[in-house]
């Protein structure tokens, strides 16, 4: 499919600049764009990339100048080039919606309107589902589970009996809610599981990562709260409730029965404690432990984390330790004592 | 469904203080009970809790003592309480052992009686199944496998071919039994790979997490001993002998080659080098990395992972180490030393 | 199955010495092996070993000198019991190849010569694959991905849309590739996603692990080199260049965006912050995290990573460090100093 900068500049609503004529046949960023392809820039930071690019054209933010090379200026780069990137994909319509014949859903279920059901998807008995789901090939929906509106479940996601979701949540692929918590009794040597009896909640516009699993709680719900998101292989314990806009980034596991305020991050392998409080807007840094509750607003960084400022400069000491000790060995000497 | 806390005291045979014509309609944990509910009190340091709780009645241990509000006073609160939410669950009768109509059971295999195997679930062939097994929708069994008596396979697990399962075991949704070890010989410049002839062997009572990996052994089994229970995202490499009533926590992994002793604990994000020995008893703390062997009975933490009071002395002193710069800085400087 | 020892001798066209009618029934290492087995050895070091052993019998590498005990001499002696472990085992022989009539296969795909797919594994539409491609139980490839020749996909392994596959790639159950990277922009205090519109690209001789993911680029390619090997559980984000001959041990994770060069060794538990550069040749200890570009050719250790000298160095320190606070409070106590 080949365009021309015109009709891209069109379907952006975009202020050309130079050959309207000129043909696009690609869209690529920055650092892959060829001659032929449109590519963009989001900050004037990339504009020395953008020169020894060869693409013939960018969609640029206004703040720009033109200078002689063909750009579609625009409030939003990014969100104009995912346009361009999609209209000129010519396989991107996704297929009508369809119940595959080889999905099997019990008769007691409630599809909403709309459903996209994929091939060897199972729902069991008693599930409802509202409008507009989405749900790929081999998701298993366990036994009166809800869910909302507009909701995404990509390949084999896997939903334990009773699992609540809210509206226009992603699941990617085999990510597991509700399995259980990891809870036993040690009694005369032997570890007894505690039955977990609990369930997983999920509200509004969350995206949860592909093998990310989410343990269902002892006695009540293991709570995500409202648009937060969570990357590939995270692991949230039983009974934790999860703030709302937390971004936990990959492989991060939180063990049970933890709180999270909203606002917080967490970066890649963070890992925290059983049964603790983190407060709003806390930024984690990646691999830290935090074995403690941290106060909101805080920074902190580590294993054990500690505030950022402290670790930083715990770890800039850390490169003069073997040169501090020659120092100390030196001065005991000096001062005639013996090692 | 509501009873009364008279009915609720004859299914836990405990012993009722108050009115027993009470309507109970819900159980609740403390932290979630509202009028209506009855809940459940484990130590006498939940007490304040209870004051606070506006739950109706409360199941509590025999040492607390009565003081007015309705109580049932039993010898195992945490177990009476699961009765009860059990009972008042109406959903909570599992449906009757069936083999679903898709599920694709190679002819060779032998099913145990009372088998309930779910929507396309796969065995394949020469695999033997024994008594009560629940295999949950897409569970795959590969070839030649042979699986004991009461084993719960949830949705999407898979067990390789020749994977060997003792009775009573639970493994969660997609966890994967006996996928290949990584080993390779690296002759110019290329990796090749070792095959992977051996198998997994997990003994009786072992529950394995959600999306946790076994891999098989390169030339015999590797084992999981009889007990041991392991969470979500745990890693277990080839040729490993876990040792019986282990736990390990959340995203532990386990290098190639090693053997863990009877009773071991691994706190979560622990990660243990190949070829090591772990002894009996031993806790190693969240987050540790275990370089080296570690003796029984033994506490380590850290990475390296060292004795716990080691580690511990070590952190504390990490936190005094800029101050101890500074101190060291102003020693050399009262000595008219240059720095 | 029984066979005689100049049988054994004749499969690997090694040189027998001792009794070549003794009977051998089984195969297995050096620590599990019984009478009637036969064993290996790959080096001298291992002779000690052997002493102890049961065996009935060992293969041995050319530089072992005969002593006695009937030994096979050959060139490789590992590759040689591979071939002995697999000849004794009578299941070996895989099933002949066969499209499953459980498989739901989309009518626009195109399948290679002597393809074998399992049990409700699902190709949808415009999908093309090359021969003697070997799909699982549950497999799931998404609309326009392209395979390579001698693919094997192990049970549920998911393709998400438009995914790339080279020849001879294995990929082991429950791995996810191409699922949408950890992209958002947060406008007034809300996560909008990004939309994923990449794809990943993994060339030939790839294998990868159980549960691991690669999620696809934003705009472009995930890249995975030629003959790179990755663990289970491992994540690697959106628009990474993965080099060739990498290895990629369990649990690793790689942030967006980042490259590496070729022969890449990351340890277990790594992790490699986002936008990073890695050279060639680097190695990159256990549980180490990566803040900053590595220099090809370099060793690093620790969290944040540096050199392994000087992180052994810093660690060696550190189990003095509170030693080291005692002598210069001692020092300050000396000079007359307060606390």
């Amino acid at each position: 499919m080949i365009v021309t900068l015109q009709e891209v500049a069109e379907w952006v609503g975009g202020e050309m600049h130079g050959d309207g004529t000129l043909p696009i046949a690609g869209a690529r960023p920055l650092q892959e764009a060829e001659p032929g392809d449109i590519t963009f820039l989001e900050h004037e930071r990339h504009l020395s990339a953008w020169e020894k690019c060869r693409a013939s054209a960018a969609i640029v933010p206004l703040s720009i100048p033109v200078n002689g090379r063909p750009v579609i200026r625009v409030v939003d780069p990014l969100a104009a080039f995912v346009t361009v990137v999609q209209r000129l994909r010519s396989d991107s319509t996704p297929p009508p919606p369809q119940i595959h014949p080889t999905a099997w859903i019990d008769p007691s279920v409630i599809l909403g309107p709309e459903a996209s059901v994929g091939p060897y998807v199972v729902i069991e008995a008693g599930s409802v589902l509202g409008a507009r789901c989405t749900l790929h090939a081999g998701v298993v929906i366990g036994r009166n589970c809800r869910l909302g509106d507009d909701v995404t479940l990509y390949p084999h996601a896997v939903l334990y009996d009773r699992t609540i979701v809210g509206n226009r949540v992603i699941i990617h692929a085999h990510a597991v809610i509700g399995a259980d918590g990891f809870g036993y009794r040690t009694q005369e040597g032997r570890h007894h599981k505690v039955p977990q009896l609990g369930w997983v909640e999920i509200e509004d516009d969350v995206e949860i990562g592909a093998g990310s699993t989410i343990d269902r709680g002892t006695f009540a719900a293991t709570r995500i709260g409202q648009g937060t998101k969570i990357d590939n292989l995270v692991m949230i314990g039983h009974n934790c409730r999860i703030g709302r806009h937390n971004l936990l980034c990959s492989q991060v596991g939180i063990a049970g029965s933890c709180t999270t305020g909203d606002y917080v991050v967490m970066a890649g392998q963070v890992g925290v404690a059983d049964h603790l409080t983190i407060g709003d807007h806390v930024i984690i840094g990646a691999k830290s432990g935090v074995p403690r509750d941290v106060p909101s607003g805080s920074q902190v960084l580590g294993s054990p984390a500690m505030p950022r400022q402290e670790t930083a400069r715990i770890v800039a000491s850390l490169e003069k330790l073997p040169e501090l000790r020659k120092d100390v060995a030196r001065i005991k000497k000096a001062l005639g004592w013996e090692d």
